[in-house]
C-alpha cells in the first residue's frame, strides 16, 4: 500500500514534491488501512477496493494531520517539525486540501460507490466534531458524556468506516459488517484516549510529537476531566491551566506544574480502565465474525492501543 | 438552489450553526452554478443532476473562499468580518473541510459518478495552483506564462468544469461538451483578470473585500506583472513594494503609493484587453452550442465579467 501511495502522491507540480516527501514521512501506525485489509482477510476477500478504501482512508487521515496541526500550532510531528512551523499556516491549509481531494478522487474511481459514500460522510463527521471541541475550549462545563461523543466524532468514526468498509468489500453480511464497524468504532475511542494519556504523560522524544498541547489549549480530554473531578480545593488552579490557552512555552510549564502538583497518574490510570472497558467491548463484537489468524490478528491489535507508548 | 443548499448546510451540531450563517452571507454571483444551468438548458435538458452539480461547486467554491482568507489573511468578505477575523485559523480550517466534505457527499450520491469525478480532480488541480502562487510570492522570475498557468488552475478550471459537466448531465456531444468547457474556462480566466485588477482599482466599499492583498502578499498579478515590465528605473522601488509580504496596513499603504507613483491605469487596460481576448475566445467556443435564450445569456455573463466592479 506505502508504495502505491508513493506513486498516488507523486505531484504533477514540481514545487509540491517536498511538501509531500514530508508529509509521507508522518507515516505512523496506519491502523486504519490495517483495519480495512484484515476485514477483508477475516472474510477471506481482500479485493482491489480493499486497496483503494486502505489508501484512501490513510489519506483522509494524513489531511487531518495536516490541518491539525495548524489547530494545535504544533511543532513536532512524528519526530519531524511540522509544516506549519517551516511554512506558516497557508501551504498547510492548501495541502490538506489537496490531499483531502485526492482521497475522494481515488474512492469516486470504484464502480462500487459505498467507499466514496462511507467516508465522504465520515469526514463530515470527523469536522463536526473537531469544531465542536475547539468551540468549546476552557469550558468548564464540559463532561465526559460531551467527550466521549467527541472523540467518537473525530476520531473513532474513521476506524469504524475502516473496519466496515473493509467487511462490506468482502461481501459480509449486514451483522458481520455491523461488528466490524463496532470494533473498528471501539478501537479507536481507545486509541484517543490513550492518545490524550500520552500528551500527559509521554516523553516527547518517545512519542515524537509537542506534548501538553491539549492543556494548552484548553482541550478537556477524558484525563484532565478526571483531574478537575478530584481536585478539591485546587480546582481553580487547575482550572488556569487548564484556560491558560497559551503557547507552546505556556503549554511545556503548564504540564509540568500539572505534573508535579495533581495526582495525574490516578487520572491516567481511570481514563486507562475506560479505554480497557472499550477494547473489551470492541473484542466481544469479534465474537460475530470467523476465527482465524485475521480475526486473532485484530485481537492483537486492540491490545496493543492500550500498551503503546508512542 | 439556495433553498436546498441552505437546507443541506443545517448542520447537525448546533454549535456549527452561526458559522455556516456566516459562510452563507458570502453568497456572490454564483456565476459556477450558473454555468452548469445554462449548459443544461441550451440543450433544453435541465436534470437533477444539474441541481445536484450545480450546488456541489457551489459549496466547493465556498470552501476555497473560507480557506482563502486564512492564506490571504484578509479581515472583509463580501463586507463581512471573516471568520478567520472572528475564530483565529483553527475554525475557518475545519469549516472549509467540513464544506468540502458536504460537496463531495452530495457528488457521490448522483449514479453517474461524472460529477465526482470531475470534481473531486479539479480540486485536486485548484490546490495546486493555489500552492504553486503561495510558494512563489514575491519571486520576481515570475512571468505572465506562469501566472495564466496557475490562474487556469487555481480559479478557471471550476468555471470549466461547470460548463462540462452541465452539458454532460444534458447528454451534449463531445465536441458539444468540449466547448462549454472551453467557454467555462475562458470565462474563468477573464473572470481572475478582472478580480486581480479589482484588487488594485477597486472601491473596497463596493468590491465588499479586503483590497491591496495581492501586492501585500507579492501575488505576482497580470496588472502587477505589466507595471513591473514598464516601471523603467522604478523597478527596484516597485520590487520593494511587491515583496514587503506585511501587514493588512502596509498592504495599504503600499496600494496608495502604487496608485500615486505609477501608471496603474495603463496597466490595467492591458489587463483588461487581455481578458477581452479570453472573452472572445470563449463566445467563439459557444458557436458550436445550439443557439437560443440560453447562449445569448451565457454571452451576456461573459460581458458582465468585463464590466462588474465588485
Amino acid at each position: 500500500m506505502n508504495a502505491e501511495l508513493a506513486e498516488d502522491l507523486r505531484p504533477s507540480a514540481c514545487e509540491l514534491k517536498p511538501l509531500i516527501d514530508h508529509v509521507v514521512r508522518y507515516r505512523g501506525k496506519q491502523l486504519r488501512p490495517g483495519l480495512v485489509f484484515l476485514a477483508g482477510k477475516v472474510f477471506d476477500q481482500v479485493t482491489p477496493a480493499h486497496m483503494t478504501a486502505a489508501k484512501v482512508v490513510e489519506l483522509i487521515h494524513t489531511a487531518t494531520l495536516v490541518h491539525d496541526d495548524i489547530l494545535d500550532s504544533a511543532e513536532v510531528r512524528r519526530q519531524e517539525p511540522t509544516l506549519n512551523q517551516l511554512h506558516g499556516n497557508e501551504v498547510p491549509v492548501l495541502l490538506g486540501d489537496y490531499i483531502y481531494a485526492l482521497a475522494f478522487h481515488m474512492a469516486v474511481q470504484l464502480d462500487d460507490p459505498a467507499c466514496a459514500r462511507l467516508f465522504s460522510a465520515a469526514v463530515r463527521t470527523v469536522c463536526e466534531g473537531e469544531i465542536t471541541q475547539c468551540l468549546h475550549r476552557g469550558d468548564v462545563a464540559w463532561d465526559e458524556a460531551r467527550y466521549f461523543e467527541v472523540i467518537t466524532q473525530k476520531t473513532a468514526i474513521l476506524y469504524g468506516a475502516a473496519g466496515q468498509i473493509g467487511a462490506h468489500y468482502a461481501s459480509a453480511t449486514p451483522a458481520q459488517t455491523a461488528a466490524m464497524s463496532e470494533f473498528g468504532t471501539d478501537l479507536g475511542i481507545a486509541f484517543q484516549i490513550m492518545d490524550d494519556c500520552l500528551d500527559l504523560t509521554g516523553v516527547e522524544a518517545v512519542v515524537g510529537k509537542s506534548l501538553g498541547t491539549d492543556l494548552g489549549l484548553g482541550k478537556l480530554t477524558l484525563p484532565l476531566l478526571q483531574l478537575l473531578e478530584n481536585s478539591g480545593d485546587r480546582r481553580p488552579r487547575l482550572l488556569e491551566l487548564v484556560s491558560s490557552n497559551g503557547s507552546e512555552r505556556t503549554a511545556a510549564e503548564g504540564l509540568r506544574e500539572l505534573r508535579a502538583e495533581f495526582d495525574v497518574d490516578a487520572s491516567v490510570e481511570y481514563s486507562l480502565s475506560r479505554a480497557r472497558g472499550f477494547v473489551d467491548s470492541g473484542l466481544r463484537a469479534l465474537d460475530a465474525l470467523p476465527q482465524g489468524s485475521a480475526r486473532d490478528a485484530m485481537a492483537t491489535l486492540a491490545d496493543y492501543v492500550l500498551r503503546r507508548n508512542f
